[in-house]
Parts: C-alpha cells; structure tokens; sequence
C-alpha cells in the first residue's frame, strides 16, 4: 500500500464497503459520542468521517488528536446507516472504521480557528494565511479562480491566440500609474521598473509578427492603498490581434467571456450578445461609463416640457443657457411620498440642493400627478412626462437639472439608489455590455488644456484627417471597455500604429515628437518598420472572479495578498536590506527628516 | 469583406481557384521577372506568392513596394502551372493575381534584414528584435517556446496539478543568489525582493492544504551575465504535491516529460523507463551528475589490476594511500596512437599530467595491448583490464589515478571528449535520467564545517534519527535531479516538512533555532500547525527549450532578452530615476567612487 493514503478523503463510496483502504489528512473535527470518537479528515479534495470505537488498536492515537492535525490513518469502509447516511456529502454514505492512525505532523494550539470560519481579525488571518487558506470558503475560492484562470486559457487558446511571456524587469513607464523600481546593481545609479502592464511589449509583438497574443498577465503599480486594488501586484488577462478592427475584438471576446461567466455562474443568466452602447449614450441613459444594466431605469432628457413651464426655476435654467437639461429618472413602482421624500433627503445628503418628483396615483378613476413640481407645472405637462417614460399608476420619477457633464454622474448615482432601494435589480445574473466610441481628448480644467482622456496609444476616430481638422474635443477613439454589472472589467482600443497619427496626437497634448521618442522609444521606432493596423483588450481577472464567486473583498480571491498597508504578514516583507545588499546596489535610503 | 483579410497568408489552396480573396502581410520580397513582379507576401502562418503584371490596376503600387512594408492585397486566386507548384509551401499549389493593394505601414530602410536571416551584431539584433523576431528560425523557435509550455500546462492539468500563481513582489530569501531589491515607498528604508524560486511559497500552498501545485514561474536572480542564464528572470515549470514519497514524484514526472518531448522531439526517441542512478554510481560511472547517457562510454574501477603492478607510478599511489582508485574510460574505437596521444595531449591542456592509455590491435593472430603503460604492467594484467571492460580488437582505454573525489570531474570531462572525438554519441536522441540520493551535507574546505550540499528544505534519508546518529557526510537526502543529454533539466526533493528535523538540520551546519526562525520564518511558523509530508520539483524551462529547439543561446529562444550586460536595449533598461522617483522612494543613489 502507498505510504500515504490509497484513496483521497473524497474518494470512498458505497461500492468501496469491506476494503480495507488508507487514508491521510487533516483532522477538520473530533466528536466524543458516548466513548466513541468520531473524526472528520479532510485534505484538498473532500472529508471522510472516521470512527475509533474503543475496541479499535487507533484508539488511544485517536483520543491525542486534535484539530489541524495531519494523521495517517488505516481502516475497514463500512456503510453506513440508514438514518446516519449524508447525502450533502461525497463520502456520506460510508465511514472508515480506524485500524491504525500515525500522526504525521500535530499541530500547536491555533492562532485562527479553520472549523466553522468564524469571522477573525484580518492581520491574523493574513500572519497565517496557510491556515486561513484552510478554511472551506478561501480555499473553495481560490480553487474556483486557478479554474477561471484556466478556462480563460484553454478558451484563448482555442480562439487561436498564443500565450506569450513578457519581461518583468523592464523600463520605467512615464504614462499611468507609479512604477515600482529596481535598482540594477550592474549598471548603478539606473533602474528596471516592473511593468504596469505589457501594452509596450504586446504592441511590439504584434509588429513582430505574431499574429493572436494573450497573457495572464502580472502588473504591478505602486499606488496608494484602495479598496478595489491589492498593493503591489495584480493579473490581466492581456491579449492583442493583428490585421483586426474594433468589432474583430468585440466578436471575439464578448461570446468568449460570455462562455468563460457561463461556466462558472451556477446556472444564473449571462448575456449573450453584449449590447455596444456608445459612450454618450450610457451617460445619457445611465449617468456612468459602466452601468449597471440588471437595474432597468434608462433616463431620458424631458427639457421641453419644463421649458416656459409654472416651474420657474428650470424653466429660468433653461432659458438662461442652452446647455441646460432636465433629465428624468423614471421610478416603476416608487410612487409614494414616503420614498419621494427618502430619495430627496439621500440627494441632500450628497450635498445636492434635492431632488424634484412626481409620483402617480389614483384619485378615482382618474390618474394624477402629485408632488409639489406637478402642481407648478400643471396636469398637461404632468402627463406628457409620464406618457414619454412609460409611467402609471404607482409609480414615481426623478428630476435633475443643469449642465449634464456637471450632473450627469449624480444622476447615475441617484438611478443606482432608485433601482436598489426599489428592489428593480434583478442580482442574479451578469449584465455584460461593450461602451464604445470613447472621446478621444479632454479638457483638463486643471491645466487649462487638451489631454487624453484614456489610452495615448488608441487610434483617434478618422485619423489624421480628425487631428488636423476636427475640434478636438468631439475626436472619438476606437476605444472600448467591457462593463459587468457595473463594474469596468476590461479596457481595450485599437491602436494608433502610425508614426505620423502618433506624433500628431501628442501634438495637440503640446508634445513633441520628441517627447515622442523620450517617453516610447521602442514602440516609436517600431512603428517605422512596417507595422500591422492592431488592436486588443486587457481584461481584469481579479475583478471577474469577485464577480464570480460573490467577494466583496480582493483578499477572499487572492492566495497571499499583502495587507492594506503593502505588508505581506507571512513572509515579512518589506524588510530592511543588509549593508552589504546596499553597498551592491549603490543606493543609500534617505532617513526620514524628524518633525519636532 | 472584412477590412483587412479574408484568408491569412498560409490558407489559399487549389480549391480557392477563382475566388477573389483579400490578404493582408509583410512583404517579405519583391522579384521582377521580366517586367512581372512576384511578391512573397508573409503573416505569422505563412507565406503567399502574389503576382502582379503590368496590366493590373495595382502595378504601380506593387512597384512601389519593398520588403517589410505592411500590406493589404486584393486579388484573384489562380493555379500555378504544373511546373512552378512548390510542394515545399503550404500555399505552392496556387498564387494570387493582384487587382488592389493598399499600403498599411511603410517600412524605412532596414537596420536588419529579415529575409535569408544572415548572421547580424546581437546588439542590433536585440535593439531591433521586433524586426529580428520576425526572421523565420527565431518565428519559429518563440512558437515552439510557447507550444511547449502549453503542453506542459495541459499535460500537468492532466495529471491532477492545479496552476497557483503566487506573489512576486515578496521577502528576501537568505539562501542561495542574490536578489533583487524593489524598494517600498510607503515603507521607507525597506525592500521588498523577487522571487529566486517561489520555494517557499509552494511549500505554504502544501501546508494550506492544496495537494497538487504547479505554476510556469518567473524566477529572479541577479547573478553576473553567465553563458547559460540569461541576465534577469527566467521560467520554471515548478510543481509540488503532498503526501508523497520520491518515487511518487518521478512516476508521475517522468512519464509526463516523456510525453512532453515525445511531441517536439520530430521523431527522435526520447527515454521512456527514465533510469534512477545514485548520485554515487553517476560519478562513479560518468564522473558528473549530470551524465549525457547518449555517450556509451561507462567508467569502471580497475584499482586491483595495478596494485603491486609494474607501472610503478599508480602501483606506488596505490601503495601509500587506501583512499586512490584507478579509473578506466574504455574508448571502443580509439585503438590508434594517433588518438590516444591526441587525448593525451588533450588532458595535458587541462593542466593534468597527461593521460595514460592501453589500446589493442591484431598482431597477427593475436590480440596485443600497446602503449607504455601495457609493457609495464605485464601480458596478463593488461588482458585481465581489457576482459573486464569488455574491449576487443582497435580498442583503447585511458586511466586516471588519484583520489576520485579529486579527479572524478577530469575523468567525466575525459569520458565526454573520448565520445565525442570517436563519435560514439547519438546525438539524435533525448535520453533522459533521475540522479538521486544526493548528499544531504558536504564539507566546505573552505569554511572547515559541513555545509548543506543542496538544499535546506530537504529531508534527510533517516530524518532525525540519522541526524543525530549518523556521521553527516555519509548521509543521503531524498534530493533528486532530473538530466536530459548531460544537462540537468530539474531539480526536487521531499521537504523537510518537521520543525524538530529542520532545527537539527541547521544545527549540523552551526545555526541555531533562532538563525531558522529568522530565516525561513514563515515556513518554520507554517510547519508547526499541522505539515503534510510533501515533495516536488522545478524543471528549467528555458534549457528544455533549448534542448528541444537544438538552440545553443538562450537570446534563440527568448521573446525579449537583456544584452549580457543586463541592458534591455530595446525599452531602454535600466535608465536613471527621476527626482521625484528617488524622492518617493526615499533612496539615493551613491555616486561612483573616481579613481585617479
């Protein structure tokens, strides 16, 4: 018999009754039952219930052990009983009866309990992750991220992309985020950085010549703690086509992904054929870039109707400045003062000055509009509103008013709080869509200039042509995002890949070219040498698990996350370096300047 | 029709005859055939021949073209004529009449030439690797790079193993080569490192109860520019699994790797049975751990047979020192003087005193041994040496003398020179090897003490027991190596996975508990809460690539390598930090010392 076990703890089954079998694992449980000891053993795969009567030569081995003990044990499968039978269990329907039990490794008494999962400090669980990883909901978690990692994989593969490896160590990025550095000790007083993704390198790939590539990629940027991003690294699934426009990487990621949710959504809905919802289209309809489109409220613009209305003071906004809207957020069944007036003092509790309503109801046979705006307004217009938005009896709508780029993210607010609080949000199933046509340039108030508004690398809509004679600010890119839910889990653009577009690009930012060749010297001089129209996507894996698995913490779907003060509790880092480590380095840290 | 293509460039055939088709590619070259030009137009698939004649719409444009432009092709496919099918093209059954091209991306002139792939400066080569990557046996080998490591994914799927990425900005680790350094911003005047090898980490994945671990890992270690490493990272197909013993390990990686190299191997045999030599009986035998098992040649001791001899110099070392062992390098084929005095002269160049020789030939009816040594020893010693290694007729054998643990590394050096110059190795095949019970401990001259041989993780053969009972020298840990074609492609071992065993390991080599806890602390803490045994490998994934391939150079078989000086001359790494970089970091760099 194999040192170790003959059968994993998920193993047994009815059929296996009457062999004798060997066994090892975890003690996850030890039960006293009038005498006789009950052991849940538990490794990887499963738990098999052991049982030590005190007739048994493993019985006093087993009244040692406790839990988290790693025990070897040799015993007869017996079936069950009828009534003790465990159909939630692989294993339920036998028990190993104990012959033999040799402790392998007994363990002190625990720092963080494994049975049971009850909630523990965070420092402890990441001190002793190798415990915390123990645990059924962490370990079922990480075991269900390597298989969407896995399933990403073999699904690119079989859409024909290749995976290829680029370098960690590489040159600092001056776009985006911090870089983290690394001193070369060769060449002292210089730096590699690690990469904050591998767009460089995936663009020069394609240049290259090949022809479909994909990556599960490590990127790392040195930014300050934030809820949704772990310090210090994080993983992309990176990918880029040659020879593609936009609607290449559309038609093939979006089935791709959709059959990636699907295998891991547990039976919940996934979208099929992900809607292309134009950038200002989801602000119009949405108030955000990455809607969440299970909530069924879609807003519209009603300016006309307050336009000269008995409302004076959008009729005064709107006269006064003809970039003045009124957009409505329509309520299906809000139509109660109670939850009027709760959504108006939420508005003011984000430091808007309210929110104007009208809710519906009955008065008789007749349907009428109620609220202090619908009285100002008259029953005309009251109506028109509610026949535009599809509204009746019970139901309520919102009103926000002014310069929709200065309100139009408080609305998406307030139609995320509506469709919430109302119950409209239907949470189980995946809502995928592309937002596509991204503006090119922004303005930056800050710098009273042009900038770009996302990926200084995607291709500005009609090219060069666009740059030399369109306002600037109405250039789309062929630039997209995937949105799941509400959350962003992909950002992808088809690439600027000429030298001449590149260079007149950051022109309009007041670059040159040479800051050009400065800042992407490689990309630049890649693109004089024959470079294929190109074009990809990068997709966040940490962010779809979470949305797989239900986290609402990074740490729940990471195996050794740093803590949020970018300390990794288990291993101690970061820790100081040694002289002769500094000497090597010829770098010399800076002691923090003392404040009195 | 799609924008760019409607086939690639390796998917036209007889059947396509009379489609009008669109392809899109490099220009990989232009000939002119009496006023007609043949364009080689080239993708990542493959290669198709277009035609243009004067009388086509898109002449003008294909006179324009030159080698590397991207271009877009409409065209009319058509047969070749009998008499120019290529068989040896995929597409040379068929070539395309252009009606249109479109220019993509002009090229300007090439710092490097792509088509016929002369040998070119490897500083340029890598400053243009975008272009050098495009050169059809570096296309090639990258290609094969990933299939490889995609197969070694699917087969480790396969088998049961679970892919677990783990952290790469971690702790310094205190054994082995040095790292590198990434400093903490948040944390001034602390670092945190690479991973030399994710070791311990996989270590912690056993103790947290995943049973089957493996993950394609990036390794870093700042080591001076070496011919078989290049400078930075590099890959492991790094694996552990729990609850094993070392043969669990070779059954299950063997067969694996078997079948890994059985698919890239185009038809050359690869070992099936792979054989386990002792570390002992390797260098006994070969005179290496690392044996190339291609060379037949096997070295055997024929101490006896000149004891007491009259070749006075080994009779007398023999004498005076229990300790000496003669060794013969039996060298079917080499019984000429020509040869054995060219071996001689050989050992001479490696500052040994020359190689002593016997080598028989007919004289007459009988068979002769000749050379000095033959006429000192005598008639009957000198056949009892040739019966015992089995040589005949145009036979030779050299001998070395000596203590072996002194000359066992000159003696293999010489069994791999005598294969090779009577070309006895077969190089077209992959034969492959585990080489094990390695020393647990060695003696460091040096230092004057033991010293782990390998690695500290492992367990010794006899764990405590042995530790404390055992002259350490002769102790064996289950350590192993895997060698394919005299390079070693893996290394493993079973971890020591018992506090206790670990201590008293250290404590041999004159550390402490304290000096364990320091160093190892989050594996030393991990293995008091429950350990299961547990075991592994890492297999190099560049030199299994390289063997694979037939590459000599690691730069043939990596995407984006560094220059031997560590430079990535592409992206321009490493390069000075900014201020504001230095600032945030709080380090300074240390300017160089002058020297007058």
């Amino acid at each position: 018999m194999h040192r170790y076990r003959s059968h994993t703890c998920a193993a047994l089954r009815k059929t296996d009754v009457g062999s004798t079998v060997r066994i090892a694992g975890w003690v996850h449980r030890v039960r006293d039952h009038g005498g006789v000891l009950f052991i849940d053993l538990r490794d990887h795969y499963g738990i098999t219930q052991v049982v030590a009567d005190p007739d048994s030569p493993a019985f006093k081995t087993a009244e040692t052990v406790r839990g988290e003990w790693v025990i070897r044990i040799d015993g007869l499968v017996k079936a069950r009983t009828e009534d003790t039978v465990n159909k939630t269990m692989a294993t339920g329907e036998i028990e190993l009866y104990a012959q033999e039990i040799e402790v392998l490794s007994a363990a002190k008494e625990l720092p963080l309990p494994v049975f049971g999962e009850p909630d523990y400090p965070e420092d402890v669980r990441l001190k002793y992750r190798f415990l915390d990883l123990r645990r059924e909901t962490l370990h079922k978690n990480i075991v269900k991220r390597t298989q969407v990692i896995s399933a990403m994989r073999r699904e690119m593969g079989g859409a024909g992309f290749t995976e290829y490896s680029t370098p960690i160590l590489t040159a600092s990025s001056p776009e985006g985020a911090r870089d983290f550095l690394v001193p070369s000790r060769i060449h002292p007083g210089t730096f590699y950085a690690l990469p904050q993704a591998p767009q460089q390198y995936k663009q020069l790939l394609m240049v290259a010549g090949f022809d479909r590539y994909f990556q599960i990629a490590p990127c790392f940027r040195d930014e300050d703690p934030r809820a949704d991003r772990l310090p210090g690294e994080f993983y992309q699934l990176d990918l880029e086509m040659s020879f593609v426009t936009q609607e290449d990487v559309w038609n093939t990621m979006g089935p791709l992904m959709t059959k990636v949710f699907e295998e891991f959504a547990e039976g919940k809905p996934v979208t099929k054929e992900w809607p292309r919802i134009p950038y200002d289209e989801a602000i119009r309809k949405y108030g955000s870039d990455k809607p969440d489109l299970r909530n069924p409220i879609v807003m519209e613009a009603v300016t006309e109707h307050f336009a000269g209305s008995g409302f004076k003071v959008f009729a005064g906004m709107i006269a006064s400045n003809p970039k003045v809207q009124i957009w409505a957020i329509p309520a299906r069944t809000g139509g109660s003062r109670a939850f009027c007036d709760r959504m108006n003092a939420w508005a003011q509790s984000q430091g808007q000055p309210g929110l104007g309503y009208i809710f519906w109801r009955k008065e008789g046979e007749k349907l009428e509009g109620a609220g202090p705006l619908a009285k100002n307004i008259g029953e005309e217009r009251t109506d028109a509103i509610r026949t535009q938005l599809g509204l009746g009896d019970g139901d309520a709508c919102f009103f926000v008013a002014g310069e929709p780029e200065k309100f139009y993210k408080f609305a998406g607010e307030a139609r995320t709080k509506a469709g919430e609080e109302l119950n409209l949000v239907d949470r189980d199933r995946f809502e995928l869509c592309w937002i596509v046509d991204f503006p090119f340039f922004e303005w930056s108030e800050e710098e009273k200039k042009v900038d770009f508004a996302h990926n200084p690398f995607s291709m500005p809509q009609g090219g060069l042509d666009a740059l030399q004679n369109q306002d600037p600010l109405t250039i789309k890119a062929f630039q997209y995002d995937a949105v799941c839910n509400g959350f962003e889990i992909a950002s992808g653009s088809i690439r600027n890949q000429s030298p001449e577009t590149m260079v007149a690009a950051f022109e309009k930012i007041g670059l040159t070219q040479q800051d050009v060749e400065d800042r992407f010297g490689g990309l630049y001089r890649a693109f004089q040498y024959g470079a294929p129209p190109h074009g990809g996507a990068a997709f966040g894996i940490d962010r779809i698990i979470m949305l797989l698995v239900g986290a609402k913490n990074l740490r729940e779907i990471s195996l050794f996350p740093m803590n949020q003060q970018a300390q990794d509790l288990l291993m101690g880092a970061p820790s100081p370096a040694t002289p002769t480590q500094l000497r090597e380095l010829a770098i010399r840290p800076i002691p923090p300047v003392k404040k009195d």
